[in-house]
């Protein structure tokens, strides 16, 4: 069967996608009986046209050459962004044809309506690019885990934070420096806010927490923390206490309520995705009936990336995706304030007596019990920092306290404080 | 759409399965539009009649009961072993049902011809459940890694043998006393031959060959070692040496040359596979374009293998099974004699002068060059156990080497061998 593909944008994906093709065209034939073709591609740059000089593929800066060639059946929407993109992908679908996209952004903004618009119409999405590069986590979710619950989800979505905070740990670096070397090495972008604000993997929660939960959240409910604020001393500190420093996208679900948070949380070192290094991403579910699963591998680069791009154009063609998911509307999202798990808390403190009592009391006043106190050696002149874990405590409470104690003359503002998950 | 099922085994996966299509059959009917409907159940044991007391499934003790009820659109066989369950399942296939079925030793000894036979009457086979339990696996090669090469693949398959080992290396006691403990826990079975020596693990590498090459070994060809040998000293010169002894299923293709081959082996402790802990299964895949990629998670129990059974069912029904790995046959299975790779060895020396020099010479005249010796400390009486790590060498002239330093006076037969695979 020829199915006939157009692909809108031609930067990295676009172009590997392209290669991968070429090379493989006969192995996917062999395997599936498809024989796909690229009928058009378009970048609004007219010097893209050397990425297909010495093909027959026809070349156009137009997208609605495109989307409106009655031969193609599949339209590949690689542009990134909100718009134009998704006027792109409405249009394409509004022509009948199936939409295959990598777009992140895209879909957690407007993925509620795109999805709403290709059921109505009856056409396939296909999103496995958009979140885990290569990792078939989206048809290992919404297909293999089809009879299974998503109880609680804990991702490593941004290879670039990931790098970083790696850099940090090993080279004891700072943050500053470590972003600096991943730009040199092309791991981080020139503008690198979307990834270091943990606004990438932000989006790529919203659309796992559609696919886990059937819930679209609304990106602005999603409490975020990027990981500007790790400091090296965090890193050694937690090191020291046998944890590391990732940045989680996090989803837990019970009965109707739902918490969806990324930020920089501290893990065992023992546990799986402590070991998920430099920019590769890794996802761990804890699921019922299939039990907990992890999935680690490369989630960005082009060449990577065309793989799970290609398994949506044989997905969309032979009809195969399953993004049937009800949406489930008595959810509720939690607010990050009602959240209660363990903390990481470290304290700038002049090296004077009584500085651990006022603390403590502070603490206590707020039912927050502390589960172990390391006092480290001096830092500079006489300022101290303190390291305390916590019990569980409630969000609300331990952001009064940080507060309150970051007013003390005794401290050195701003206090530190990173979320604990014992998976 | 309704799909109707019957189910051949009410074993430990098949009253899961029964147990998790009650429980989630409207949450899977709103994923996929399927109303799944057990419409007939079958076990040898009249007993067995219980399981369905509370419900209104109809039971039968004669599987030609459900093969031949017209009214049934997919067999589940659940029995396990070669024969019967070759007849269910050709028999069911000749009937133009479609077959779900967790059996590994069936698929790896009559894989090809029930897949043959499966094309022929266009009926689908899903084996989703036959390797590592819970865990997509199979989708996510076949469907998600569509148009990947797979290069290489290191499995640890079988959770009975990876947890033996991981209470060897825990709790620093030998095999038979960790087999035990496994048996009362009901991780190892009674008769536990299957798991120990290697032969579980081997059937799921075959499964996982025609999946990623395309071609069916014969299982006699593949090599074989079981973890019976390991010894607690191994275990423990191995971390000191930075590494963790697992079973690891390992396959690598190089043009036509295929290796396969199921042992003991010395992987790097900072290697995601290192971390597969106690019974969890985990699978590391190197492939182009989409890279490194890991999986783990739960390799057996009814409950979480019920998740597989059913995503399967879901699978066949959709028609979603892609299972038209084209036969490949100039590939030419690769002989453990010609192995080229780094080894472990261990010799129990007599403590008097000269061994080492004896040793070396037999090596060196090998081609087996030395990457490092340890001496131990005494161990018993005056033998001294010796511990290298070679370069890469030849299996053949490994195994020359130790049958001939195994003859001389100084030694203590037998020396330990085991391969190191740097991934």
């Amino acid at each position: 069967m020829v199915k006939k593909i157009g692909i809108i944008g031609l930067g990295t994906v676009g172009q590997a996608t392209l290669k991968t093709l070429a090379k493989y065209r006969r192995l996917i034939e062999r395997r599936t009986s498809l024989d796909i073709r690229v009928q058009k591609v378009c970048d609004i740059k007219q010097e893209k046209k050397k990425v297909v000089a010495r093909t027959s593929i026809p070349f156009t800066t137009d997208p609605y050459e495109v989307i409106n060639d009655p031969n193609i059946d599949i339209i590949v929407e690689l542009i990134g962004g909100i718009h134009p993109a998704y006027q792109y992908v409405t249009s394409s679908l509004k022509k009948g044809k199936d939409v295959v996209t990598a777009n992140k952004a895209l879909l957690a903004q407007e993925g509620k309506a795109i999805f709403k618009l290709a059921h109505k119409l009856k056409c396939n999405v296909g999103v496995e690019a958009s979140v885990c590069g290569a990792m078939p986590l989206i048809k290992s979710i919404s297909e293999g885990l089809v009879s299974c619950e998503v109880k609680r989800l804990y991702g490593i979505l941004n290879g670039t934070t990931n790098h970083i905070l790696y850099q940090m740990y090993k080279e004891k670096i700072d943050f500053q420096d470590a972003l600096k070397q991943a730009q040199e090495r092309g791991i981080a972008e020139t503008s690198p806010q979307l990834d270091i604000q943990g606004t990438d993997a932000l989006h790529k929660l919203c659309i796992l927490s559609y696919l886990c939960f059937g819930v679209w959240p609304k990106i602005k409910d999603v409490y975020v923390e990027g990981i500007t604020r790790i400091n090296p001393l965090d890193i050694q500190y937690a090191e020291e206490l046998s944890y590391r420093i990732k940045l989680l996208a996090i989803a837990k679900k019970e009965k109707y309520h739902l918490s969806l948070r990324v930020h920089p949380t501290l893990i065992r070192e023992e546990h799986p995705l402590a070991e998920v290094v430099s920019a590769f991403n890794g996802v761990w579910l804890d699921t019922y009936p299939a039990g907990r699963f992890l999935m680690y591998g490369e989630g960005a680069g082009g060449i990577p990336t065309s793989s799970s791009i290609i398994s949506d154009i044989v997905n969309v063609s032979l009809r195969k995706n399953s993004f049937k998911i009800k949406e489930e509307k008595k959810t509720r999202l939690e607010s990050i304030n009602r959240l209660k798990t363990r903390y990481y808390i470290r304290f700038m403190a002049l090296d004077k007596p009584g500085v651990l009592a006022r603390v403590s009391k502070i603490l206590a006043s707020l039912n927050i019990s502390i589960a172990s106190v390391t006092q480290k050696e001096r830092s500079k002149g006489n300022i101290v920092p303190i390291v305390m874990l916590t019990h569980d405590a409630i969000e609300l409470n331990l952001r009064k306290a940080l507060s309150r104690i970051d007013r003390l003359d005794l401290i050195k503002p701003p206090s530190q404080l990173i979320r604990i998950e014992d998976m």
